[in-house]
């Protein structure tokens, strides 16, 4: 479990995060797709954060953590670990805030996530691709630079900025019956949840969860943080477990978690790209998979729907290694 | 050369356009993005016709002819010959108008194009894959249903309905220095040209091509039309040529034409999917290379560009068959 020795975030703190990072973060679009209210039988709003900074919603996160500090308390600048988008997330972040940022990536990175963060001027670090080779490179990072660590989930900053994606959907479309999101570490799923409820308390809140990683999941059943064993999953932004932070909120404030096998994550993937002609990565087709698989829940709803991130392999297209 | 019996058509008729299809088309958004213009130097405005009905702007055009005749001049329905959006663009637009489309298609179409105007309640007729059977199987359909033939590009109505896309454009960014489309059988071009010169004569047309289907390029040189010869690309959307309605609106208004080869042409429509998260296809990368080809005429100017259409092949991507 991750500890974070932090105070809860309140509906308050997103409210704070919009107002903060709304000079550096794209107000991304909510789309709609006859064809795909057709194929689900419900009326869905896309919030496209796949057009976000970095390609993905992290970018909020990192923005609104890196700008909570002070200049003081950020002196020696931020640090990560991270082999995706929360990396390029502070490392863009750390740009924008003229500050040093070191990020631990494991060495089997992709190359082309490897030169997005170098091309933001972040200072990197390999190590052994293994959690353990991560954090114990991120601790000797964080001693030797007395830099700050940017969580990527478990972070009252980070959740709150990670919530504003669904405010600015809200405010598009205040009158959706309920909202959906994927669940990884549950930055995202927290922080929408959180907005959702401070501006609509009857509203429900849904989480989409790989069966290969279904720790939220079974965490909501058992009452009490599971840490997920090995897990594996096309949608690889989702390995991540949720923290002392991020389930409490969730407990609290998501009705359901559905899990969804990824061959269906895949389907919806391509659905995704075929109907609507945007690119979406395999963890932002998790909530179109369950949208498909449950009209008993969903059908005849309006659905928001938070597409959180574009950054798909171009190399290697899920649908065409199966 | 495609012969029309027809009148030129004239910015009025863009205008009339506009007004006959806004009921069935999607008003497509203009979308810009911080690291295209960085990459050209240029400041872009993307008109995403991959986000139209049936995928890209052939809809336009098929609707405003659809509903510019009469009920009574369609009694038998209309027909045409495609392997592509335009075979689409008028089963959909018969299906809206409530009469029979034939489409000929050729016997080795992809099964999802064939599914698609199949979905969209089309006649189909396969032939062998060459223009001489596309043809004369076109022939034997018009003789025996009375049908109305939808020509792709070289029909005034259709020319009209393409440009509607360019007037949206000028619309919602009026003050842009110049434009680029796509040319392969130019109804998208002559369209666009009327359009732009119907609002501001002083503004910069121009066309993108092929190398390996450079016909519009090479008529333009010789001040006469000329037949292409076994044309080949990636961007299988313009390997039709120039009629006798397209070619003196192109002459008469557009100011170059570029050419690029398909190393270019796969190179910017990978770009575009990573930059913007949007799925393009190959037909629609063709100004965007020829952009990042020519910053002695693009740098520094505003620049509205079409894009074309989003019905990429998804099981193989050009950049993974080079």
């Amino acid at each position: 479990m991750t500890e974070s020795q932090q105070r809860l975030p309140v509906f308050s703190d997103v409210r704070s995060a919009a107002e903060r990072i709304t000079p550096y973060v794209h107000r991304t679009p909510v789309l709609t797709s006859a064809s795909m209210n057709q194929l689900t039988g419900a009326k869905l709003f896309f919030k496209c954060e796949n057009f976000q900074k970095v390609g993905a919603f992290k970018f909020r996160g990192a923005c609104n953590a890196l700008f909570s500090y002070s200049s003081e308390e950020l002196r020696n600048g931020v640090a990560t670990h991270s082999s995706g988008n929360h990396a390029q997330a502070v490392a863009l972040a750390a740009r924008i805030r003229e500050m040093p940022a070191h990020i631990v990536m494991p060495e089997n990175a992709p190359s082309v996530k490897i030169q997005a963060v170098r091309s933001y001027g972040a200072d990197i670090t390999f190590c052994e691709p293994t959690l353990k080779a991560r954090e114990a490179t991120l601790d000797k990072i964080l001693t030797q630079n007395s830099a700050v660590f940017i969580h990527p989930s478990n972070d009252v900053r980070v959740i709150a900025g990670q919530g504003t994606a669904a405010l600015e959907m809200l405010e598009d479309y205040p009158d959706v019956d309920c909202v959906i999101a994927p669940v990884g570490g549950g930055g995202l799923l927290s922080g929408t949840a959180l907005a959702v409820h401070g501006i609509n308390s009857e509203m429900s809140v849904f989480g989409a969860e790989p069966e290969g990683a279904d720790d939220a999941f079974r965490s909501l059943e058992a009452g009490r943080l599971i840490r997920p064993e090995n897990p594996q999953s096309v949608a690889d932004g989702l390995l991540t477990s949720l923290g002392d932070l991020t389930f409490p909120i969730i407990r609290n404030h998501v009705e359901q978690i559905f899990t969804v096998c990824d061959h269906k994550i895949i389907e919806a993937m391509r659905l995704i790209w075929e109907r609507m002609k945007i690119v979406i990565e395999p963890s932002a087709a998790v909530p179109v998979a369950v949208l498909k698989q449950h009209p008993e829940i969903f059908s005849g709803k309006r659905v928001g729907v938070i597409l959180s991130g574009g950054n798909a392999d171009l190399d290697s297209l899920p649908w065409n290694n199966t």
